[in-house]
Formats: structure tokens, C-alpha cells, sequence
């Protein structure tokens, strides 16, 4: 049932889930890159960074495509979408948390206003 | 440099890379509770379940306080802001494209225009 379910969820936060992973991904986000050029800013070897791309493919982040000899791949966001919505579950912690803050420097700043707001006596 | 600012989203992604972890978290955002709580649901022992809130408190995800001989859990979701913040530099891919789509779909319903909607010939 959950572990179903989640599958998809473990696989996309363990790609996440590394510094070169990440970087890999920005790198894709601005246009698509062969391997060798992925692998070119973390001075690793081919085999490292096709690894690590092999990670990100089974997660459904990149997709691979083959041009002659040149692997070309390409960032596919929807798995970046799924853990969004994962995580707008929780987004009301700090929204909600950050909307408090506001009214209460607005009340801070705001005049204060009457003791009786409520005035009941006239009911009519 | 990327290594050093990246290590806490390491941390982060990796503990919610576990569907159980991630169902503890969603148990934490009602209330909180104590170790035995968390534990139950899975069916698992006290030393599993530890295992797993250990990792989550490495994330900075729960925090642990002692009342007596009860461990009691609670959700901070402070980590969570920060995965989001990183998710963030993505949305625009997925937003963009429901904007678009969006927009395809609003001009199949709208009424065709006049085939000369710039009229410039009459510029005064």
C-alpha cells in the first residue's frame, strides 16, 4: 500500500539526495549535456559520472538520448514535481508561520485600537 | 564549497528518501508523540523505529525531548523549508508548462480572431 505507493518518492529523494547529483541536475536545467560534459566540472572520470547519471535516469530526472557516439541527456522535471507536492503537505508550517509573523509586526506598527471594539450595550 | 553548503540537503534528502520515515513525518505534523507512538503503526520494534527517528533527527526533521522515561518526538519542519527553497529553482518548469498548456487550451475555447488584428495602417 504505502510502500507502493512511495516507491517513486524513495527512488527521486536517494537522486536528491547527493551535492553532485544536484549539480548535475542545475547543470541540465539549462540545456541538455553529454555525458562528458556533465562530468567535466566535478573532474571525475566518465565511469563516476555515469554512474551518478545512471541514478538520476532510474529516478526519471534524466533522460538519455544516443547520437552517434555522444550520449545527450536531458533534464525530465516531473519527478521534481511529484516531490513538490510531497512537500506542499507540509508548506502551511512555514507559510503559516511566516503569515503570523507579518500580523504580528502589522500589529506592531498598526495604532492601537479602542478597549471596547465590541460595544454590546446597543443592541438593537 | 558546493560540498560544504550542500551537506545538509544531503541529509535532508536522504531521510526522506524512506517511505516509512516520510509516514513518521506525516504522523509528527498532526502531533507529537513518543517513540512507541511512531513505532507502532510499521508493526516494528523500539530499536528499528529509533533507527530510523535517529536519521530524522540527523536531518534536523525531530526533535527528541526526555519527559521521564518517555522520548517524546516532534516535527520541525525547518528542513523541510529548505528542500522546498531548492525545489523552488525548479518550479518554473512545471508551472510554466501548466501555463501554457493553459493558454492552448483557453484559445481552442475563445473565438477565432479577424485574421488582421494589428491594423497599423490608420496610426495617427
Amino acid at each position: 500500500m504505502v510502500e507502493h505507493d512511495s516507491l517513486p518518492l524513495d527512488t527521486i529523494f536517494h537522486a536528491l539526495g547527493d551535492a553532485t547529483r544536484r549539480a548535475m541536475l542545475g547543470e541540465l536545467a539549462a540545456a541538455p549535456r553529454s555525458v562528458g560534459e556533465l562530468a567535466e566540472p566535478f573532474a571525475m572520470s566518465l565511469a563516476a559520472a555515469s554512474k551518478h547519471i545512471k541514478v538520476l535516469e532510474k529516478a526519471g530526472l534524466v533522460r538519455r538520448e544516443v547520437r552517434g557516439r555522444t550520449h545527450m541527456c536531458s533534464l525530465d522535471p516531473a519527478p521534481l514535481m511529484t516531490a513538490d507536492q510531497w512537500l506542499g503537505v507540509y508548506r502551511r508550517f512555514w507559510t503559516g508561520r511566516l503569515d503570523t509573523l507579518e500580523q504580528l509586526l502589522r500589529a506592531e506598527d498598526a495604532p492601537r485600537p479602542p478597549r471596547a471594539v465590541f460595544d454590546q450595550s446597543g443592541s438593537s
